[in-house]
This record gives C-alpha cells, structure tokens and sequence, in this order.
C-alpha cells in the first residue's frame, strides 16, 4: 500500500497533468481520467492499469481507507487540497478521488472475430453520428447490459471517453473492448472481410424487428438523433430495422433504441442456445 | 383567423399570466404552459384546448403564417419583444411562441378501464419515485410509442408536466392520457377494484420478463433510479419483473427498462392477436 503524499501546493506536477488529462481527448492523449469512487471502483475490477491517483484531502479521508488497499504499489498517489482539486476535476459535484488511466485501445481486427465467453458470435455496437454524451453513455451501458462483444464509435460521433458519457454509462465502457473515432471506411472493410453482417437501426425501414436472425457475427448501427444512420453505411447494410411501435413518435431516444435492439439479440440467442 | 395584437410594453396582462404558468406546477395552476413550434404542433394534433398564444416578434414573424391558420377564433394571441418572451418563457433556446392550455386531467376510474382502440386491454405505465425529468419524458415517450392507454406518475415523482419532460417526451404527454401527483394509496385501490395487475420493474426479481403474460389488465409500475420501486408497491404487486441482462451492470436507466418491458408487452400482444 503507497504512503499518501502529504497535502502539497499548487505546484505540485499530478495537478497540472491531471488538469490536461480532464481537458485533452483521451484518443489524443493516450490518458483517461476520471472522478468518483465508483467508476474508480469498475476500472478497478476490469484490470484496468491505474497509473496516478489524486485524492482532495476530504476524499482522502473518505474514500483512501477503503481504495489505497486496492491498488498496486506502482500507482502513485497524491492528496491535494480540496479547491485545488475541484479546480483540477471540473467535475460538478466532485467526490474527492480521480485517477488517470492508460486508455485502453482494443484492435479493430479483433473485435471483429472474438466471440463471447458463452461462444456467441460477435455481436458489434456501433455509434453512427450519436452526439450527446448521455444517449452516448445509456447506449454503451445498454450494449454493455445485453452483452455485446464490442463497441466502436464512428469518427464525428460524440466520444464514449467524454466525461458526461463515461458518468452516463456507470462505467461500462471498462466492461467491454470500445474503440472511437474508427473511420468509417476502416469500419466497413473490417466487417467485409470478416463476414459481419451489419444492421442499420431506421425509423422507416425494411426488416421489422422479430424478422432478424441475431444468430450470427453482426453489427447493429444506431445513428444521429435527428438524421440517422449516415448513407454510405446504410448502402453497406444488409437491412435497415426497425422497431415495431404501436404509435409513431419522431424517433425513440437512441439509447433507448439501442437498448430494444440489444434486449432482442439477446432474447433470440438465449432461446436458441447459440 | 385572429388578428395578432400589436407589439406591446412590459406591462401587457399576458406576460404576466404566462411567466406564472412557467413557474407554476400544472397540477396546482390547471394551467401548462409550453414553448416551441413543435410541441404547440403536437398539442393542436392531439385537439387540447389552447386557451392563449403569445409570440415574440420573431417567432410570430417565423412560425405565424403557419400556426395561425390553425388555432380556433377563441385562442387570444399577443406579440411581444423579443427580450420580453425570453425573460418570460425561461427556456435556454427559446423559440419565439408559448401557448397556455387547459391540463387535462383524466378520470383514474377510466384509465383503469379503457381498452385500446384495438381492442387490447388497458396497459398503464406508473412511474413510483423518478426525480429525473430527462428519464421521465424517455419513459412517457416510450409509453406512447409501444401502446401504452396511460400514464400515471405517482405522488413524490417528478411531474410528466415539468417544462424538461415534456421536452424530452417531444410531447407524447399529449398522446395519451396522463395523471400526476397521484398518491399511493388511491393507485392501489384502483387497480384492485378494477381487477388490474401491477408488475414492479426490479433488478433482482422472481420472474424473467419473457415468462410474463402481458395480454390482460396491466400496469408496469418503474421505481426510483436508485432506491426502486416502493415497498408498498411492491407488497400489493403481482409479480416483480427482471429484464434479463447478460452482464450485471447496476441499473438500466429507468427510460431504457421501461421501454423493454414494454416492448416486449407489445411483441406479446400484437403476436397473439389480441
């Protein structure tokens, strides 16, 4: 267990990396912070490697007990004073704990082909244009619920590391490989050469939901909110779906669409014992 | 068509009576108050009574032409300065026209009884316990979408009128009938004399969602993010419902659970042809 650092000043080096981490793309830095015991807590237990750890002396006291045990003697530690952490977090209701993580960058290849522990075919998530952090972070944690193998978020699409999103997503995004920023052509060739299927989530499509064999590798594309998947991926598709409503609202929430999709991949592998 | 009152001082009666409707709750005022094009388009379709328009300069001169048309000869409509309809709607990006309606407030006796148009039997929707409006107007957009005949939010929930939900419903509060504030103990009665079973959304629950039978009197009552569903309700509740997940994440968000179970209640309905 590392000896805490003593209460320092404004100078001390974790603050200014820490301020950069919070403020810098974590796909350009190659770093993720993030704030709050919990999600602390579930990158923790997903393996993630913790590299630096910056407690508020509040949260030292509150949370340091419980989380020092937990985690390797490499990980450095320091406790600041609170306002200089709050000033560092930008985190609305800061509870006194952040860490900065080596973000991890699962390989397109891969994730194309690896099945699932239960040996499921892979079944990608796929984020087409999605722009706000909380559709984004419910969408990640419904992928994450339905046991998707995988999630990727097409480039111009709002980042799963984005703060709001990761907090949204309670963590998931630690429970499953997810790649962002992928091009879409990258993304279109890895499904080509891999063989999987991919699907586009539509208001007005052709295939209706029950219509869908999940049963094998595939990818299911949630697009923008308000202009959906874009064409040069719905050519690739081979179907649009669509979920079947009893009265026409705009559009569902995408996360709540997403959710749908999955719950019904889902219901139709564990019922045909894939 | 009414002729459009003239651009007026701060001092015009309706200012005031609107700025009230803002900052009053419907359930206590009678009154709801909305902003926007859309979700006046969307209250004109579903025939609530409008009782007032008030227009900024700009948004009578944008949207005008079009909605005037379609308002009876008894709406009142006014056009005031831009900034004065800002300070009044208090809307972050507010779009030029406010209307005030009649609430509509349905009889609980009814929405316990009333069939659907085709024939299926009443499935409500009870929200026991959300505090966040986003969830809530997913959850009430969700409720309209798959076929729900009502919408109930119990007493100590956020209310379905609250300027945020009924943004992020896009409306569908004006699809189906929607009661607030109810309190407990008159819900449960309710739904006992009327014969209706309530099933409680739970995390950890007895029944797995796809071994429920949803083509009978229904409600599907969904808790509190954190806390759940009551214990009150759950003491007088049929069955507690789990939506089956392949990875344990905490919680699914209220708005993305709700929209399964009822999902899967429309796949069960429409399915058996009831």
């Amino acid at each position: 267990m590392p000896t805490p650092r003593p209460v320092v000043s404004r100078h001390h080096p974790f603050l200014k990396e820490f301020r950069a981490a919070f403020r810098t793309p974590p796909e350009e830095s190659g770093k993720l912070a993030i704030e709050g015991p919990r999600l602390l807590g579930e990158a923790l237990r997903s393996g993630w490697k913790i590299e630096k750890v910056l407690f508020s002396e509040t949260g030292h006291a509150q949370h340091g007990p419980k989380l020092l045990t937990q985690f390797s003697k490499h990980v450095a530690v320091a406790v600041v004073e609170d306002d200089l952490f709050r000033a560092c977090a930008e985190v609305e209701q800061p509870q006194g704990v952040a860490a900065l993580l080596a973000l991890q960058v699962p390989d397109l290849q891969e994730i194309c082909t690896a099945q699932r522990a239960d040996g499921a075919p892979p079944l990608l998530v796929v984020a087409a244009g999605l722009q706000d952090p909380g559709n984004m972070g419910t969408l990640l944690r419904s992928a994450d619920a339905f046991g998707a193998t995988a999630f990727i978020a097409l480039a111009g699409t709002v980042s799963p590391w984005n703060a709001k999103a990761v907090r949204a997503s309670a963590g998931s995004g630690f429970h499953l490989p997810v790649l962002s920023r992928l091009a879409v052509a990258d993304f279109l060739a890895a499904c080509r050469v891999h063989g999987v299927a991919i699907l586009s989530s539509a208001a007005r499509a052709k295939l209706e939901l029950d219509a869908v064999d999940f049963r094998r590798p595939l990818c299911l594309v949630l697009g923008q909110e308000a202009s959906g998947v874009p064409r040069e991926i719905l050519r690739a598709s081979e179907a649009t779906v669509a979920i079947p409503m009893q009265r026409e609202v705009e559009s569902l929430n995408a996360g709540v669409a997403g959710a749908i999709l999955l719950y019904e991949a889902a219901r139709q592998r564990a019922r045909n014992d894939v």
